[in-house]
């Protein structure tokens, strides 16, 4: 039986190569292109016998992940996320790591290897290929996602190399493994890289699920094969340290879907769920091919994403199942299943104008049952309950996380992480993929199995960390943080726009104009402006009044500047202003010369 | 035994109703005070033979609740609560009720009773009583509260009645029973209200708790003594509904923190709570004599609330226990505890100024131990996390809700209010306290329970239920929603001025100011200044340009009015604007004629 299965499963792994090479760029283990980049450093002294981790994001915070490994002159780049901004940077529309170290180290450069395809580990990618060139690594579908944000960034000369787990693939003096792990994406892979000082091992984002829907469980073994042979250290993720046991199987959703469409049977349903999880929509693919239902999916990513993963045979839509959004109203309600982005209530999702009936293809009523299959990324709570709230008062039954499970996480908790650490036995530890919180717990965990407290480090974003084959130390801080997204690109705002806005919106601004006149240096006129403020009539009067007032008192002749002025106006005013409002806004003063 | 238990019961009771009687007015069943008011109406013939009951807040939400009960012309108010404000309320301080239709009707307005002194049901108090006049009635703890609040408010007037659980007042047509429930606060009452059509019980906030910190489990026998007699409606807290099972007693907190002080006995502790819940606090307490440590409270709220709460005998603390805070560093680590505010992450309190190393009188390390014994109220988990991670950061080890029972909720699962809905046996049911998901599930539960799925509604703000003996409908709508408490108080913004707010802090601003000639109608000089944007020297110029190009082209002459003006200069730069930045600043034309 055993080798039954082991012969299937080489079947299918040698199926799924064939199609890799039809995708995407297939590379063998030798890596024939880049080559001469990679020659150049052939057979150099190392005159550094230090392996560098540089750490650009993902610790110390969840998000943007983003680590660097240096060598000599090799360094090679493990996945490049963004993260989504805080309530203190109002505007900004995405947070990416600052890579300028990289930027100015870019020639050394031997490639980024990708984990897998979400977007806290591939959406930096088209902001920093704009300062970095290297080839780019991973499985079919992160490739895949990664190549239409390219292209939406009009970025065509990105290099996008096509890797399967279990291969092996050298950049510069490193070699990079890529190990089968599950996820809540398909194609998720953890690494081992060998460097000259011995094994780094970096588990990506993973569970370990024993029933995943594609069948194949992260590749215990060969991490077995790979910690007995001794590994220096490991980095691994750190998102669910802080729950006990272990995560559910991705199977467990199906039943309870299962459950779902069996009873409501007379009614439309709706699933709103991540269009990236493609075994989470291939199970509902296959609900939908079991109840007899058609499927419409509703949201732009959603469509792309599923059309992408099927075009590359990560998931299988039988012929006739999809519909087009606009055609469901030629069906029944029993016999329709739409597939919805919007888990997370995002403002201009599928879901969330359905929820505000202002999405015409789809008008929610009675008739309907909407299930979330996602959890709540935090901070997104107030969002996600409006529309769960928006979907009731409409009439829809809505099943979401709170009494069924209806999702099951991506990430390894306690047990798992326990397995991951007695299999690997590394050397040295580092937490990765968490707040300082989750870094600390899990140091705590790798502790109790087994590695030496003096072996544990936990590493923020800008630290290096120095490695021998037998010493792990802090080495210098090198330059890291963040960068805003906003607007147009990259710093469109920086912390002092930022400053402004949070300022405008606490407590609004006034703008006080005053024409001076050019000979007699006397005032010739004023304005007042409040906005994001009330100021009443009598208020902008006594306003006034107290600028003139002053102005009075000074001659205008002996003011140096128009800056000078400004500064006694906005004096003037300010504490009037906040005696009458509690409010300290902005003060705008303008000087015309007329 | 339990005869025994049963006396000492009804000596602390009587021994507190002593104390009660020391501290605020205290009343009798027979209400002297306000007697003409009520008198005025007794007799009279009741045209409308309907219950009206209002909602004021707390449906649809969670926080600011308030309710008013209607008969004839006489009206009760239940609550007069808070909510905090949300993410697209940049400057605002506080949301409270808009109590426009009492204002309108305060003759009427026969008193405000409070179910419990928590902010989502005091809040309002000190706001909506400069709109209105009535009594106010709670118990001990709950008027202390309201009174230091009414005293920051510097609202001398408003009487306050102390009334006990197990007492009944008469207000109008209503008699008003207080009964004893659980919460996490002392003193929490529910309310049975006989009005002329039937029983109205009002649950206020609950939990039922078997084994409480004081010893006086939420009176279910006189529930269950008003079911039988029968209940019309029935208004239930819906806070948890959707965990299944029971809330943990109180006094499970005490276990864990037992263990707490006994595993770091070499360590400074330091322990966050809320000051208002003086079980947790008196069990906190309790343990530091246990483990021979001083006490030295941190925060005002703290001390002022503690204070308050010993003087009414509802926390008891023993002589010589507290310390000041500035004394602490004469006692060695092991013999000090800190209680202290913050649990939310607060930017000004005591625990966030500790963890960001800005609080002087104590300076967190390695020899600290940090409880935080309270859950995250939802929104403010990014704040609390900070604080932790920063703890973490400076060495301290930090106990949180993440894997150890340090905090019970005070509210009702779905097992409490099975009890509850089972012992009321109500004809009608309105579900309160909750989003409309948290009411829509509480609606589901008490049809499992046997209440007609026709006899119940789920009530919005602004609704109003109208009841009979036999039948409950939807009454007209009211005027009814939100006021924004910003800067100096009630209406400091309005829906515009928070519309410009978040427009300002998403967009920034870009003030164009024109100085045209009085005679020539020409342009004279033009300044542009960007704010929370950035608009670099070039876009300056080129901003520039757009407009003088554009007026250019027009006679100034043929312009009606300066802000037909201000209008075609906003035209002529917007689109450029947006083209260079991919933002929509709010555009500020101000022409000044010269």
């Amino acid at each position: 039986m055993e080798n039954i299965k082991e012969n299937k499963k080489k079947e299918k792994t040698q199926k799924k190569k064939k199609q890799a090479g039809k995708v995407v760029k297939a590379i063998n283990k030798d890596l024939k292109f880049n080559s001469a980049k990679i020659d150049h450093n052939k057979g150099k002294k190392e005159n550094k016998k230090t392996l560098k981790v540089r750490f650009l994001g993902g610790v110390g915070e969840i998000g943007k992940n983003m680590t660097a490994l240096e060598y000599g002159k090799d360094i090679i780049v493990i996945d490049a996320g963004v993260t989504f901004p805080s309530d203190n940077m109002p505007g900004v529309d995405l947070v990416i790591p600052d890579v300028n170290y990289l930027a100015e180290n870019k020639s050394r450069i031997r490639g980024i290897v990708i984990t897998h395809g979400h977007e806290d580990h591939i959406g930096g990618i088209p902001y920093v290929m704009k300062d970095l060139s290297a080839p780019i690594f991973g499985t079919k579908l992160t490739l895949t996602l990664i190549e239409s944000k390219l292209k939406e960034h009009k970025l065509s000369d990105v290099s996008l190399n096509c890797v399967k787990p279990g291969s092996v693939i050298k950049l510069g003096c490193f070699s990079v493994e890529f190990i089968n792990v599950n996820h809540s994406i398909a194609g998720a892979v953890g690494l081992s890289i060998t460097t000259p000082v011995g094994v780094v091992f970096h588990s990506g984002d993973f569970k370990i699920d024993f029933t995943p829907v594609n069948g194949e469980t992260m590749d215990l073994n060969r991490i077995s094969e790979i910690g007995n042979k001794g590994v220096l250290l490991l980095m691994a993720d750190s998102t669910n340290i802080e729950i006990e046991g272990t995560t559910m199987s991705e199977s467990v959703v199906k039943d309870t879907l299962d459950h779902v469409f069996a009873d409501n049977s007379k009614k439309r349903l709706i699933i709103a769920t991540f269009a990236s999880n493609v075994h989470r929509l291939q199970q509902i693919l296959d609900l939908a091919v079991k109840y007899k239902r058609k499927v419409a999916f509703s949201g732009r990513s959603m469509i792309n994403i599923a059309e992408a993963a099927a075009k590359i045979g990560e998931l299988n839509i039988p012929d006739n199942l999809i519909i087009d959004v606009e055609k469901i109203k030629n069906f029944k309600n029993e016999q329709v299943l739409i597939v919805s982005t919007g888990t997370q209530g995002e403002p201009m999702s599928a879901l969330t104008r359905m929820a505000s009936g202002e999405f015409n293809k789809v008008v929610i009523g009675n008739n309907d049952t909407v299930v979330i299959s996602a959890s709540v990324i935090p901070g997104n709570e107030k969002m996600i309950y409006g529309v769960i709230n928006n979907l009731y008062r409409l009439g829809a039954e809505v099943i979401y996380e709170s009494l069924e499970p209806i999702h099951v996480s991506g990430h390894a908790c306690r047990g798992e992480l326990r397995v991951l650490h007695s299999l690997i036995k590394p050397k040295f530890f580092i937490p990765v993929h968490g707040e300082y919180r989750h870094l600390k717990k899990h140091a705590r965990l790798a502790e109790e199995i087994g590695v030496k407290n003096t072996n544990i480090l936990i590493a923020e974003i800008g630290d290096t960390v120095e490695l021998t084959e037998k010493t792990m130390k802090f080495g210098e801080k090198f330059v890291a943080g963040s960068r805003f997204v906003d607007g147009v690109g990259i710093d469109g705002a920086d912390s002092f726009v930022l400053r402004d806005r949070i300022h405008l919106s606490e407590d609004g601004l006034v703008v006080v104009v005053a024409g001076v006149d050019e000979f007699t240096a006397e005032l010739s006129s004023l304005e007042i402006i409040g906005k994001g403020l009330v100021l009443n009539e009598n208020m902008i009067v006594d306003v006034k009044s107290n600028v003139i007032n002053t102005l009075s008192h000074i001659d205008l002749k002996s003011v140096r500047d128009e800056n000078e002025l400004a500064g006694i106006i906005r004096r003037s005013i300010k504490n009037y202003i906040f005696k009458v409002t509690k409010k300290n806004p902005m003060i705008l003063p303008i000087v015309m010369v007329v």
